[in-house]
């Protein structure tokens, strides 16, 4: 094994967010020895309080960074690129680097080769969230049901594939699936953040406030992720444009579908959606 | 009070389907003699053996119709109209009837208009139901957490009103309001039907199989509703369908100036949007 991964093995997490923090916390919970650098040191000290992490930085150094063997970036796209641009020649010979980004091509290739064969960058995706996303908002629970997305490219070894599918065993991910990058984008484009947009315009929809009191339960559930972060999903949704109009213009053509089927009385197509529809959705019954 | 509800009240339901059979086992449990009429005699021998009902009848017959203070209609909404013109006359001078249709203008003041003031129709909407529908999938549980909505028009009465309040309090509804038929269906198509379409268009856009297994609850939370009765919702959306298209289109609208936001890299009409949905939604929080 290239890698290890014990009780004794120096693991940074850089930036504290809600994944970055329910990953300290979970793997603390565990009993590994975990550092964090976020430039908030309130986020710092409230991780420190709450016994998160060990230690905590808030400055970008290289004599800290150098000592990691693993290290977890929970940034933001751009952020995460911009950092390896300036920093990544701090992360010292033969570390493992992963992340949780949201979407994948658009930094997996350009982090990899600023890295050169210098230190392994396993890119994966924990799917997983909440409405709000402040450190006190940390809570390892979220893992538990959910998938956790690895999506390695040729440069990666097995050693690091295993590594990262070890860190998601720990937190207690439900499932754990190896993708391609270009694979992965297409899917999460289609199930995670069409389904966002459909709940944002929904939401905004809405012009008749006294609606909520005739409201059930399952237009609750539809519209829970219309509580949504501007900053970080405006950015997913910009950078991984290429898949999500695909995805969201073929919903289009299908509401569009239904809306003439209406209006010509052409109930023959309505059913026949319908019965499509019933049959698709019980390939994802549990 | 012109109307009595009470052990020895006679009570008929018509149609048992998944509310019907539902709305008879409920009252039944709290000690109601309820009977019932239904074409299907599979139905009502379940009914029967399962307690649900005292007694049935496949057949419309002047004789036992005559005999009843209280029929609730649970019927779709054309084969309703139809009883009504067949056999109204059936039913005693200043008897109550009410139903559970899901879409409203379409025939309230049809019905009424043909029960002249002989028996007053409270119109009632049970916002109730499970993605299966059949005598066995009955489970009066299941209006434990919904809403009941009773639509009256100036043809109806207080005592009417109070009635139907009170079968719906035995039934344990969560919460019952009063709406006119015009509003209930504006609204009904927004929160139920739309979203049942944006559910069935979901689903049809399906292609990959292998989605299923990078699925989350959220998308799962999202979609329940895709499985559907063909049948009994072709009708409502085509019958609802001055209201419905309205909604489809504002909705179409959101969507687009998402995707021409993204298209043009306009961060600030996303963020915009996204603020806009996580304040609205708000609005919903119980």
């Amino acid at each position: 094994m290239k890698y290890e991964l014990n009780k004794n093995s120096k693991i940074l997490i850089i930036g504290l967010g809600l994944i970055g923090g329910s990953i300290a916390k979970g793997l603390t919970k565990r009993r590994f020895n975990i550092d964090a650098l976020d430039v908030n040191k309130e986020n710092i000290d409230y991780a420190i309080e709450n016994k998160f992490i060990q230690q905590g930085f808030t400055e970008v150094d290289k004599k800290i960074i150098s000592q990691y063997d693993i290290i977890i970036f929970s940034l933001y796209p751009k952020i995460f690129v911009d950092w390896i641009e300036k920093y990544g020649d701090y992360i010292k010979d033969n570390a493992l680097i992963t992340d949780v980004t949201g979407i994948k091509t658009y930094m997996v290739y350009k982090i990899q080769n600023m890295l050169k064969n210098r230190v392994e960058f396993v890119p994966t995706h924990p799917m997983a969230g909440k409405e709000k996303s402040t450190i006190k908002d940390v809570d390892e629970k979220i893992f538990y049901n959910s998938n956790f997305i690895i999506t390695p490219t040729d440069k990666n070894t097995e050693d690091g594939i295993e590594m990262c599918t070890r860190i998601a065993e720990i937190l207690n991910f439900e499932k754990i699936v190896v993708l391609t990058p270009e694979k992965h984008d297409q899917m999460i484009a289609f199930l995670s953040q069409l389904t966002h947009i459909i709940a944002v315009g929904l939401m905004n929809c809405v012009n008749d406030k006294n609606i909520k009191y005739y409201t059930g339960d399952s237009f609750r559930d539809l519209t829970r992720i219309a509580k949504i972060n501007e900053k970080m999903w405006s950015e997913l949704f910009i950078l991984n444009k290429n898949y999500l109009i695909d995805e969201i213009e073929k919903f289009e053509c299908q509401i569009k579908k239904m809306k003439n089927a209406i209006i010509n009385d052409n109930v023959e197509e309505i059913k026949q959606m319908m019965i499509t529809s019933t049959k698709n959705r019980e390939l994802f019954d549990k």
